[in-house]
């Protein structure tokens, strides 16, 4: 994928705004470290997948939220620069990874 | 989801399988962290999203090798023992949900 | 999902578009086809997975086809128009349906 | 993917499984035919990308009825004579493919 154009989002995450990823993404690290345990007590495969896909769920939502705010931000303020094609072009490669 | 038998796996896991896929979780759990960091950092949403897309595939491929040992060991000596139907329903249940 | 705005798109698909959608589509139809047969001669189970999973992800790419041309048309009109956060909410609630 | 044994399921599908399975297939057809004509009439792309989600998600139910099938029957025939870990790899080289 053509990296299309910032090291950064258009408008900054607010600190409320990075705030409430991170947290959700130190939950989801917590799920991870819960699964390691999981292992280590050799616990029975179903319930660890029953994990996994949890974690799996809770990460699409995590990514959709960013996505989100990407398109209202980035891409909106691209297509109103006229440069609205590049952007499109870039967001929907990274969907088609992200939906796999 | 109505859980069929176990706590354990039929045939324990080895030390080493269990070291294996504990290595694999925690190299997860470094990307969740990582991810975190490039939140706070404020870094580019489609460089998250990528990254966000390789957890995702890395905690699937740990899924795919905890379903395969689940196979190749409890729903085989299910299906020796007569109960391969309750196993297997208890299987796709589970991928189901894993797949989406 | 609420309905956000339109029967149409804000720009109509000319006949080469729709065009290249259907056709894409009556291949796609054909594939469905393809297994139909497959199953009447009772053809092995894991080909017949191969070939829906073949299906899976033509509809997706003609799933991504279709978004794409949304994003560059009906989003980025909406954008233009101060209407960016309606339009913008309606593509990630059926992104997230089409990406389960 | 190495094809591991068969043109046929070990216990051939009865003439109600095959009906079964093609209705739902016939369905599927309809509805891709379905979606050329909203093609035709220039509908809105977001009442489009609703009706590919749901034949996603309806092929998928087909496959995992097949899957459901061969594991019950095939697999677990295998697992029986011994050829089991065979047919468990081909099984989840094919899960793969699909679940993406």
């Amino acid at each position: 994928m053509d990296k299309f154009l910032h090291d950064h989002p258009t408008t900054p995450r607010t600190r409320d705004e990075k705030q409430a990823v991170v947290n959700r993404l130190k939950r989801i690290e917590g799920q991870v470290r819960g699964i390691q345990k999981m292992v280590e007590e050799d616990r029975y495969c179903v319930d660890i997948l029953v994990q996994i896909s949890a974690i799996n769920a809770a990460m699409k939502n995590v990514g959709f939220e960013v996505a989100e705010r990407h398109v209202k931000h980035c891409v909106s303020d691209a297509v109103k620069t006229g440069e609205g094609n590049e952007a499109i072009d870039e967001l929907m490669d990274v969907m088609k990874q992200f939906s796999k």
